[in-house]
């Protein structure tokens, strides 16, 4: 690979371009990219142009950089995503319909849960999950649904980098991830907003190891968890069976 | 930007490397990935390490090669296809629920039209389309309805870069286009499958330019391509209306 004088590879800062910018910063001045990214403004306005050529960035008509389109189409064309999300999508906007509320679709992916897909509702309870954004595993519905359903290995990896973190905030792990086990669904108390629950149900694959997880957001202190849990129970199932070869709802 | 000994750069062989994936080849063996991306075998190997480094690329158990989450994730998170998605969305579902037929959302891009969102139903005719993918302006409704509804000086690059094939598509271009406005909506007789029909109407800005298409795909021979025209005008607008800022639906 090569390197600029820094050491610093053209993959190690092509990423640290694009993770600069995020859902609330879209365009930003090559200046402050620059800065963000920590590249010398000289090696950015460089580095632009032949990002830019390819599309993998765009400039507008007042200078402002934001992410191509081709950069798009290429990290979405044979996205592993794409298939997950055809499956989940009908089952999605069922229970959008039927619970009223907003609908994520994630996955547990480097220790974080990672949204896929969000369907949104005029009127639902707040809800900061952004398509593409980030959530805690320890402190989300989402997450725990998927660590309690995850391989035994997988789940004592997690712990072993997390310990002390989840030693803080569950007492009790184990019974805790007993409990989702038998009920099939996890529920969370407002972790950003604290005048809302979450309730997630893991998909699960053949082997009833979860795959991704769906999930509602609702106002907190209601009695439909159960029946929310229930609801997302009978959509991952679905989705489950979506998700075989040849399989449709 | 530093090149390999061939002149070829880093971002010239990643855009290779990523373009050699697609819906229908989501997994490639090195060697065949190395010589769909035409880069030498051993140059292939020490870049796939550093791709997985980056979890721009993965690779699976079998050391079959595919994209990364990570790429999935940053191409993502600030896209201004997100904001079009989140605001269409709703609008898709109604259409897709009352037509019962396939819905998509694309974008003109280079000169082609570029499919952001897709909702299929079971049972719906036949639709090669896919989220990411492309398909010629001049032989889709969605293309010639974003044609219709470009800018005058927009029309005119893409007919100077295209005369000879839109000249032998359409007879009187003109006429095709101011049928286009005058109705609101496009209709394309099926270029991929001929058992098909197009409809699309244009999702325009404020100066009544187009920013995107939404379309159907019907059984051809069909009488509901008027309404069909209407009921996706009438989603065009509500569309619009959302993409407004503070907007909703």
């Amino acid at each position: 690979m090569a390197n600029s004088p820094s050491g610093d590879s053209m993959l190690d800062r092509l990423v640290r371009i694009l993770d600069s910018f995020d859902a609330k910063t879209q365009s930003l001045s090559v200046s402050v990219l620059a800065r963000r990214a920590d590249i010398p403004v000289a090696s950015m306005y460089r580095l632009l142009d032949s990002l830019v050529e390819h599309d993998l960035l765009s400039r507008d008509a007042s200078g402002q950089v934001r992410l191509g389109l081709r950069l798009w189409e290429l990290a979405n064309r044979s996205a592993a995503t794409q298939d997950l999300r055809t499956a989940a999508l009908p089952f999605m906007e069922d229970i959008n319909q039927l619970l009223r509320q907003n609908t994520q679709l994630s996955v547990l992916h480097q220790d974080e849960v990672l949204i896929i897909e969000r369907l949104s509702r005029p009127g639902s309870v707040v809800n900061q999950a952004n398509v593409a954004g980030r959530m805690p595993v320890h402190r989300t519905s989402m997450g725990m649904a998927l660590l309690a359903f995850s391989r035994p290995e997988a789940i004592r990896d997690y712990l072993s980098r997390h310990q002390a973190i989840m030693a803080a905030t569950y007492p009790d792990f184990r019974a805790e991830m007993a409990e989702i086990r038998r009920t099939g669904y996890a529920t969370f108390d407002g972790f950003i907003d604290p005048e809302t629950t979450g309730v997630a149900a893991p998909i699960l694959d053949d082997a009833g190891y979860q795959v991704a997880v769906i999930s509602v957001v609702l106002p907190r202190q209601t009695r439909a968890v159960q029946s929310a849990g229930l609801a997302l129970r009978t959509a991952a199932r679905g989705i489950s069976r979506a998700l075989q070869p040849g399989g449709s709802a």
